[in-house]
């Protein structure tokens, strides 16, 4: 089975390598970037300011290979990839959850951007709380 | 600019058909189900099982259409289509925040999985919390 998608836009910051990209969201605060929706799908950004957060799903073109055990970055031991970030993914989908500071027509204006200048975006989705924020999680290996 | 992707695996519900699918992932607290990840996709799931909540990526196959305006259910206002979590989008990408039980093998079992029976996988990713838990967000028209 193939899936295929076309980009709703393309994603625009200071970041024109790979290398220098901040590997953890949280490191790149205050970088701020620019999401260019397509005019086409310009509509479908009403009432998205009153969010604070947005997340952007995006595609790693730079990606050509996954690799299933990887060592993550500033770590020492070997990992499961789905246990990990890395971008080197079967199917490199971007995850992100960015601040949401400004909509200029169909340009979205955003702090917290830690992609690659003129990667492709897939989807733009309201950020919730997922959880009760009282609730315990877990989060594996880094905690260990 | 076309991007293909091939699905990493599939979702296993007591969900059949797209009727009686609570809309939103709270409501479906306490339906399990499993996340069937293709053998040779198997190694990456080491190290998942330290996490006890995991983000799915899947693919609305069912999806054929989209719309940039539209009612959200409960609502009775037209809000833009990427300030909703409505799945007929540009590229039907599914995200949920699902609570991982157990891993057997290559099958994941979850809680909290509001998705169609038979649905194809992307992508999984550990879930940390994006932001510190004392940070306000605004969830937009949902509060107003």
């Amino acid at each position: 089975m193939k899936i295929e998608y076309k980009p709703i836009g393309i994603v625009r910051t200071p970041f024109k390598e790979l290398k220098g990209i901040p590997k953890q969201p949280s490191k790149s605060n205050g970088v701020n970037g620019i999401i260019e929706v397509y005019p086409q799908f310009q509509e479908g950004l009403k009432d998205l300011d009153g969010f604070s957060n947005i997340i952007l799903l995006c595609h790693f073109h730079k990606i050509t290979e996954f690799k299933l055990s990887i060592v993550p970055s500033e770590e020492t031991e070997v990992r499961g990839l789905f246990a990990t970030r890395s971008p080197r993914r079967p199917n490199p989908i971007g995850f992100s959850v960015v601040q949401l500071n400004d909509i200029q027509e169909n340009k979205i204006l955003v702090s917290e951007l830690d992609i690659l200048d003129g990667t492709p975006v897939l989807d733009i989705k309201p950020y919730f709380r997922e959880f009760d924020s009282n609730k315990e999680i877990k989060t594996g290996w880094i905690s260990k």
